[in-house]
Parts: structure tokens; C-alpha cells; sequence
């Protein structure tokens, strides 16, 4: 059994010692005082960990985190929403050791304990004119109780702001865990176009911190999908400052196993918050793949259902449309045996050893019909399986998507291509 | 170079002495008289060679017919649609099994010379007291000008028949190859939800005409993607019954290379014509990766580029949105160099060397716009290249195939479910 949990407020801020602050630099939309430039700093030296997209394309800030990663002691994060700052060649990367450079001379901080983020179009330089003048500003308004505005500036077409934040006893001291994250559109394990940030003024010792995250993501953020795509962008990344003075908390033991389950729950909060709020979604299904061969092949299975345009598109039109769940299953390259195969929508069975289940088709189709149901497929051939948490696709999504072309217009506008 | 063709007329009953005729049995609507149900004939003995889903969920019908086209001398093929006869067990097979009973009874042919195909909804029992009725008329109703009418019976959610044929000369004499097919949704490699029949007239050996297909369909309905979805159904048969009386075609000689490439043509213009009429379909884009590390890493970016949602909404939109298209070949598990990437919209490059092109975006956009346009990825890293049609996504393409459930309302009046 987990530990109690307590949720608490504050988000990436609410444990000891972690300030953000957030301003509008007009990166998203220069005419609109959305917030768009975020900073996380931890006011004592902290333990870091983080992962990120195994897109092969990887964004000019997602290269120089990593590499400020390595020296493990991140203590802040600089964000700018509107641009990717992805495929921007050489001035992009330098674009982003700026942003560091800048964050880490104001803060007085070695340049390599900042990492920076960005999230939004792929392809157009950054415009840093937009940027420069702000560094100030968002250092000197660093302040513990603004966690918030961090959550609110990171995301892009995200409908809402998403933080979570829990304290429990580990070792006899209480300590704590939050953050936020960002989502809405190219979700796809692993990892998602996303952005998260964790925090906590647990003592955890290095090993500990990095097994914890490996396998907290693993379980949450690699486990979502919303629309198949991976992104250029996608990062968590988890800081830890010891505040709490708890003994630490070493790889192998029982508090770090806790410890890991507690950060598992976090990101499981914001893993689904972001499948929730995908771009014009309607449904969350909670898909559950056993029974399988193997574990690899209950994830094969799991993710071609969820990712397959036509059973999404069923899911929302309300059809407990179980024929196409079977054809996704049918091409997902796993071992399968037709007559075997149990297909629920909740706890009613639609397909029983393949065939159409005898449960009137009104009851299935008044699960389907509600935001958020489970669908279970029993392989019934051994011991693999899976879950994955999947969005329905919509026409709006479509819709949503078709154009980003007024970013190329501003682009040119500010002289940038 | 190829030898020239001439465009003939009669599709699937172009060649001499196939017949075809088609039906209406209310298997698609009970109310309406869309043909739903035909049968392609020839009235001499035939070579056939075919090729079906790699899905591990197979139709009834998939498996029977692959089980009489070991015998290679199919000659009659009954085909309804409105019905997948998929996921139906035991009694789908009985009903597929009846279905070419019955028709080799009338027509005086050994069961096992007779194909049998079905396209549909997927999950639901053959309604079979709609087709029983029907199959005197049906076989009292061949004839060699009604390849239309099969091309017509054939289609689903096709917005309009699809037929092609073609003569040419080959060892001194004129032979004639024509298909029909049908596509419009669960469209992918491999095999794209697809129903082809071709036949001909030439003499071909048992080896050069399985060959020939394979070749073919590899080629063609192997390159083609309207939504990713690889349906249970898929199925390409080819009937050469001899009636040119040519010099029998064998494998490894020009004429069995001339015959292939004819074959193959006519395959193009099915599978082309299968895209351009994919559900809710504006955009036809020739996809051309080049470039690359080897042909299998061609291939795995051209699919992944063809299957990515927001890269299809963005074509959708008219939006030259090369980020997305690069985000693509990222995730797709190729070797790339993201400096070395350069991709173009028809003639114009919009991404050069991974950055951002100087050509206008404006002259990019004019280029999306048109219905029909190519692009190109060059890897710059080695000789591997595939090509692939696809189509973009669009809002009605996710409104059409919201639901089904029609289907099982009507399944249930009558009794089936």
C-alpha cells in the first residue's frame, strides 16, 4: 500500500524553497498579454534528473538541458512558450545557451545549473528581440507562492493551466512534491509533446532520483496518447533540494521505493490532466490490453487501438464500434488467437471469442456515450499487459489543426524568414 | 521504356471471355437498390494468382478464397458488400463457404473455382436471407459488357466506381488487361481496405503471373495510405484465362517483364484513383523520400510522414507546414542528419539543410493549395528511396466515421444480433 497522500497547493512551487515567476513577452501573440516566459529557481543547490523525447529531431533547448543535465545539480528552468526553437540550425542552439547565459548571470548561478524549454512552432527562429528585455523582470519577481503563473505560461493550445502537489512522511520529516505540466497536441509515448516540471525539498540521493523518474514516467507520461505524434520538444524534469532535511533517500530502500511511488502519483495526476485537455477532446478512455503473450506485445496492441483513426473516430461518435478495435488489434504485429479475443467496454463484454457478445448494443453504447470509460481486451493467452490512457479523435481536432501558417506571416512580419 | 498501351473500355470484363453482372439484395440499406452484390466470370478455364491482408484478424471470405487459390485455377468470383463477413466465426466461414457452393453449382465449376470477397462493416453476422434469393439472377444475368456494374456493386463508401483497362501487344498478339476496385476508408499498407480484381486475356505461366502480382502490389497497393488503418478484407485476385492465344508468358523472359509492367500499370491507376476517392479526401500528395541510409529507412519515414495526423490536417489547411513534416521523419526510427535534411513542395524547397528555407511561404502555400502536389524529402545520406500516395485528413473525414451503429440497429431488426 502507498503511503498516505495530502494534497497540498502551490504546484511546481510548493515545495520549500522553489520560486517562480512568469511575464508576457508577446512570443505567442504580440498583440495579447498572454504569459509566455517562465522561470523555476530553487533558492539552495538541488539534485536533477530528467528525460527527454526520443524524437530524432531534437530541439535546440531540449540538446543544451541535456547537456547542462549531466553535471546533475540543475536548480532553475527558464521556458518560453509560442516557439519550438526547433530546426533553428546553430543560432537556434545559440539562441538557447543565451537564455541560460542570461538566467544563470542574473540568478548568479553557473551557467549548467539552467535548463531551458521551449514549446510551440516547429521551424522559425526565436524571436529574442521579444525575449531580451524580460530577463530582469522575471528574475526579480521570483517568489514562492507564484507556481501558478508558471503552470499558466508554459502551455500553448493547452485549455487550462495543470499543477498538482502532495506532501507526505518519508524518514520522519514531511516533504513535498509538485508541478505542472503542458500538453494538448502532438501526445504520443514517448513522451508526448509535453513539458513537465517536478519539484520536491526531498533529500534524495542521485541514483534514487534518477530510478525514481525513469520509472515514473515509464508508468505515466509514456503511457498517454493523444493524436500519435511524437514531438521535437518533449521534457521532465524533476529537481530535488533536500529543504525537508529528511535522511536521504538512498536507491534500494524502502523510502526511495516510496518515494518513487509518490512522484509516480504526481505525474499520473498530470499525465492524465494532459490527456484530458488534448486539443478538442471529448473522451478519455482508460485502455486495458491483458491476457497477452508478453508485455511487449499487450503494448503493441495498446497502441495501435489508441492511436488508430477510426476506432478514435468511433469513440466519438458514441459506437461501441468493437470491430474496429479488433481490426487494430489485428495489425499490431502481436500474437493473437482470433477465437480467443474478449473485448468490454466497462464491465459489459461486446466481443466474446471473437464474435459479437450477446449484451444489448443500447448498454454498450451508453458507456461509450459518457467522457471517460474503460475498454478491457483479453488476449486470454498469458500474462502480458498494459494501459494506456487515449483520447477520442474529433472533427474539431482536424479543424484546429489545419493551419499554423499565421506564425510564418508574423515570422515575416518581424523579419525573421 | 514501356511498351505502348492503348485505354480500352470494360473494365474488369475488358479481357475476352470474362462476363460479369451485379445485384441489388438490400445488404447495404434494405430500403435502397444499390447493387451489393456480383460476380465476375470467365468462360474458360483460368490461371489466378492473388494476394490478401497481412492483418492476423482475416475475414471468412479472406481465408476461403486463399484456401482455393492454392488449387490456381479460380475462374468466378462472387463478391457482396455492405458486410465484411469479418469477426463472424464458424458460421462466416459456413456463409462464405455457402457463398461459393452456390455459385460453383450454377455455373457448373468445382467449388474451389470459385473466390468469394466481402467489404463492409466488420463484426456483424451475413445477413444471408438477403443474398440467397438472388444468386440465379445473378448468374442468369452475366454478361461481358456488365464490368461496370461490378465495379459499381463493389464499392462502399466510394464515392464513385473505379475501373481501368488497357491493350497491348505482346507476342504478336493484342492481349487486354482491366480491373476494377474499390477503397475509401481503413486505407494503409499493407494492403490498403481494398477490393481489386484484374483480369486478362493473356496467356501467362503459373510463375509469371504470381510474380507479375506480387510485383505489382508491391508497387502500387502496397504505396498507397488514406488513414493508416489496415482493414481485415483486403484482397487483390488476377484471372488470366488465355483467350489472346499468345505464346505463353514465362518468368524471366521481356515478355513476362513487359507483362508485369502492364499489369503493374493498371494497378497505379486503380490505386491512384483509390486515394483520390478516400473518404472525405482534398488532397492527392505524392510523397517521395529519397536520400536515405537504405530503402527500409525510405520506408519507414514515407509512412510515417503519410500516417502523422497533424502533418495530414496541415495539408488539409493549405499549410506548408514543414515542421511538422520534419517532426515526422524524427520519430520515425530512420538514420537522419538533421543538417543535411532538405525538403521541397513540388519544385520550390521549403526546408534546407533542417532550416527553414529562403523561399517565400507565400509561393509554398500557393503550391499546398492545389489538390494535387508532390513533395520530397531528401535524406542526403545515401540511395535508399520509396514513394507513397497519401491523402490529407479532414474534419469530414472524422464526422463520416464517427459511427456505425446503423448497422447494428438494422442487425438487430433483423434478428442477427
Amino acid at each position: 500500500m502507498d503511503l498516505p497522500y495530502t494534497r497540498i497547493k502551490g504546484g511546481v512551487c510548493a515545495a520549500r524553497n522553489f520560486h517562480g515567476n512568469a511575464v508576457s513577452c508577446g512570443i505567442k501573440d504580440p498583440s495579447s498579454k498572454r504569459l509566455d516566459l517562465s522561470l523555476i529557481y530553487s533558492t539552495q543547490e538541488c539534485r536533477s534528473a530528467g528525460m527527454f523525447t526520443q524524437n530524432r529531431i531534437k530541439a535546440a533547448p531540449v540538446r543544451i538541458s541535456q547537456s547542462h543535465l549531466r553535471a546533475e545539480n540543475i536548480r532553475a528552468i527558464i521556458t518560453n512558450s509560442g516557439n519550438a526553437n526547433a530546426c533553428t540550425g546553430p543560432n537556434g542552439m545559440q539562441d538557447a545557451r543565451n537564455m541560460t547565459k542570461e538566467t544563470a548571470r542574473l540568478l548568479k548561478l553557473k551557467q549548467r545549473e539552467v535548463a531551458v524549454c521551449s514549446t510551440g512552432v516547429i521551424g522559425l527562429p526565436m524571436p529574442m528581440m521579444r525575449i531580451e528585455p524580460h530577463y530582469g523582470s522575471l528574475v526579480d519577481g521570483l517568489d514562492p507562492k507564484k507556481g501558478d503563473q508558471v503552470a499558466k505560461a508554459i502551455i500553448t493550445s493547452d485549455t487550462h493551466e495543470k499543477e498538482f502537489a502532495i506532501s507526505l512522511e518519508i524518514g520522519g520529516k514531511r516533504v513535498r512534491i509538485g508541478g505542472c505540466a503542458k500538453g494538448a497536441g502532438m501526445i504520443n509515448p514517448n513522451m508526448a509533446t509535453m513539458l513537465c516540471y517536478i519539484t520536491t525539498d526531498a533529500k534524495v540521493s542521485q541514483s534514487c532520483l534518477e530510478s525514481a523518474t525513469e520509472e515514473a514516467v515509464e508508468n505515466t507520461f509514456n503511457r498517454i496518447t493523444i493524436d500519435g505524434d511524437t514531438s521535437t520538444n518533449d521534457s521532465v524534469i524533476v529537481l530535488s533540494n533536500g529543504a525537508a532535511d529528511n535522511k536521504i533517500l538512498r536507491r534500494g530502500t524502502k523510502d526511495c521505493s516510496n518515494f518513487t511511488h509518490a512522484l509516480q502519483f504526481v505525474m499520473n495526476k498530470l499525465a492524465k490532466a494532459i490527456v484530458r485537455d488534448g486539443e478538442r477532446v471529448t473522451k478519455f478512455v482508460t485502455l486495458e490490453v491483458k491476457g497477452a503473450r508478453s508485455h511487449l506485445d499487450a503494448k503493441k496492441i495498446a497502441q495501435a487501438v489508441a492511436n488508430s483513426s477510426l476506432v478514435k473516430a468511433s469513440w466519438n461518435g458514441n459506437d461501441p464500434n468493437w470491430g474496429r478495435i479488433i481490426h487494430a488489434v489485428g495489425y499490431a504485429g502481436a500474437s493473437i488467437r482470433e477465437e480467443l479475443l474478449n473485448i468490454s467496454y466497462g464491465t459489459k463484454i461486446a466481443c466474446e471469442g471473437g464474435l459479437q457478445s450477446s449484451t444489448n448494443p443500447e448498454v454498450l453504447r451508453n458507456i461509450v456515450s459518457k467522457p471517460e470509460f474503460s475498454i478491457t481486451i483479453d488476449l486470454g493467452l498469458g500474462e502480458g499487459h498494459y494501459r494506456i490512457y487515449a483520447s477520442d479523435l474529433s472533427p474539431e481536432y482536424v479543424d484546429f489543426n489545419r493551419s499554423e501558417y499565421a506564425y510564418w506571416k508574423q515570422a515575416r512580419q518581424d523579419g525573421l524568414v
